[in-house]
């Protein structure tokens, strides 16, 4: 029966055009998502090191300025944390949209060689590791970023305490603004 | 930050329109796999008649055939068999890929949703719902032929103890092919 055959190959042969196109969009999807991740952990590590310097910056000058210089001071450290916060935030969106682009491709990727179509299957497995060594990489300044933070945290808890300890000995009334403390 | 701002809006709309890419095309691999199924299961519905008219044609004949003319409708009978078989292989592997459609398609609503693409993510959702009723509707014409194909099979054996009985009684060497018998 040679037309039946003919048909059964256009079946087979259109299923795995199709599952060609389906790992081709998936792959995209997940380049795209890889890189508003990438972006999002770049952003978010590079707004942990501003809060970094800010705080730095801020124990440095501890007791060298006026009550208003302070506030002032404070004022911007308390934004770069809202900041911090909403990078954060964007992060884990952003995350969550990866996790389900990996799923994606992986379907995809199955798809494509129950289908017959290997090669295509195999590219998206080989971009599934490209992006989880990206994010990886991205990840790794992002942690770093937070472990600079919590060390930054340990040498403030010190300096605050040493300066009270300072304003205590002159007898000097300024105190800690509350709200930098309470933000903590 | 207007300017980071608008370089977020830019990543979730890649993002959507990348999961609306992988929505269409992860509908068009679903469509073709339940075209492809389809097919194959009406196919094998219809393999599975033609063999049922056989054996009945055959069975009505009995006793009234010579031995040749015997052995050509069971060598038919036999070729039919062995159609029946390719095509419920055929219709075994194109339900493979089907269900893997259904998987993927799954995946890329769930992608499709989490991206903020949420018409294209209900889009997908009715074309799983209209490819399962599809296939749910083509897998009943398959069960119904596989029924009447027993049916068929009870009336045979029924048959041929009839005829071995009419046979015995008139003494006659005439033999049931044992081919026939062997294939059932």
């Amino acid at each position: 029966v040679p037309f039946k055959q003919v048909e059964n190959l256009s079946h087979d042969s259109l299923v795995r055009r199709a599952a060609s196109l389906v790992t081709d969009s998936s792959s995209t999807f997940l380049s795209q998502a890889t890189l508003a991740l990438t972006d999002a952990l770049t952003e978010y590590a590079k707004a942990v090191h501003t809060l970094i310097a800010l705080q730095r910056q801020y124990l440095a000058s501890l007791g060298k300025l006026s009550p208003a210089e302070e506030d002032t001071v404070w004022q911007v450290i308390i934004s770069q944390r809202a900041e911090v916060v909403h990078r954060q935030d964007e992060q884990k969106r952003f995350e969550l949209t990866w996790v389900t682009a990996i799923r994606l491709c992986e379907a995809a990727a199955e798809a494509a060689y129950i289908s017959g179509a290997e090669n295509a299957s195999i590219t998206v497995r080989t971009n599934i590791q490209l992006a989880q060594s990206q994010v990886e990489e991205a990840q790794k300044i992002s942690v770093d970023a937070e472990k600079k933070l919590a060390e930054t945290k340990v040498m403030e808890v010190e300096r605050m305490t040493q300066h009270a300890a300072t304003l205590e000995g002159s007898n000097d009334e300024e105190e800690t603004p509350e709200a930098y403390l309470r933000e903590d």
